[in-house]
């Protein structure tokens, strides 16, 4: 099964595909998509848009998943991963896929087994779980292969998919 | 020129098309979209991306104008108007319309001549300037009707467009 990680922002979106296969994760590709603060919102959306819909074309994943946010942000945070993370969810829709969304505290859970770990302690594990030579850069491609992840971990365990 | 307002929400996004020539403005249609709360919400998302390229295919609108969020919401609040703004911006850079974007003391000042007007006032110009029979409902559709307004405001009297 392959799952397809976001970590949505405007300027830098981090996307992870995992294979998963029985309680084994394989690393398929990693990256960031960045748009630049001299366009204009929309069009920075648009690029967004184009970018998630070349690697669900490319890697054809069964299932997207993406984080929940944390609330204690601020309202203007809140706003502009809200417009990303919008375009995500739309860009899985359109392709008839799925997307699940996990709290941190899930997300933390299913990586390292406990739901408070630090954020180095998520990145280590990604590293370890991936068997990667080192921890992705920048942090949000760690976070996105966190969920994707996540999403391999609970829907392996509960023979179901968490909506 | 045809303008596209739009007051955009997950629940409820109101659309207003005004077609201003020199100093008039023309309702052409308006309304709002609704997903419903039973769906999950990259469905809702893809709902309304769907509703929004509709109306743009049915009035060609050469400019989409969009209301700044106010800040002082909270972050919950934001996120949810970000999912659904994002997902109206995208719709009109995907079809080549450009964005503009109006702080509510803009939109207040274009239509009832002052920045603090109160939400009654801004309705009642709506009406007023647009020679409706009756203030458009839900507030939404106003809202809508109210930015593209400014947006043909601003236009004609700066002889250009705002980004």
């Amino acid at each position: 099964m392959i799952i397809l990680g976001i970590d949505p922002g405007t300027a830098i979106t981090g996307f992870g595909v995992v294979e998963s296969v029985g309680n084994k994760y394989k690393p398929i590709n990693y990256g960031c998509l960045r748009t630049g603060p001299e366009l204009s919102l929309d069009l920075r959306l648009k690029l967004l848009y184009q970018g998630i819909m070349e690697v669900i074309v490319k890697y054809r994943p069964v299932q997207v998943a993406v984080e929940e946010l944390f609330f204690n942000k601020n309202a203007r945070t809140a706003l502009a991963v809200g417009h990303a993370r919008g375009i995500a969810m739309l860009a899985a829709a359109n392709s008839g896929i799925e997307v699940s969304e996990y709290t941190p505290l899930q997300v933390k859970q299913s990586v390292t087994g406990y739901g408070k770990a630090e954020k180095k302690q998520v990145q280590f594990m990604v590293k370890t779980l991936l068997s990667l030579n080192e921890i992705p850069r920048p942090d949000d491609v760690a976070d996105a292969l966190a969920v994707a992840i996540c999403h391999a971990h609970w829907s392996s365990n509960r023979g179901g998919l968490l909506r």
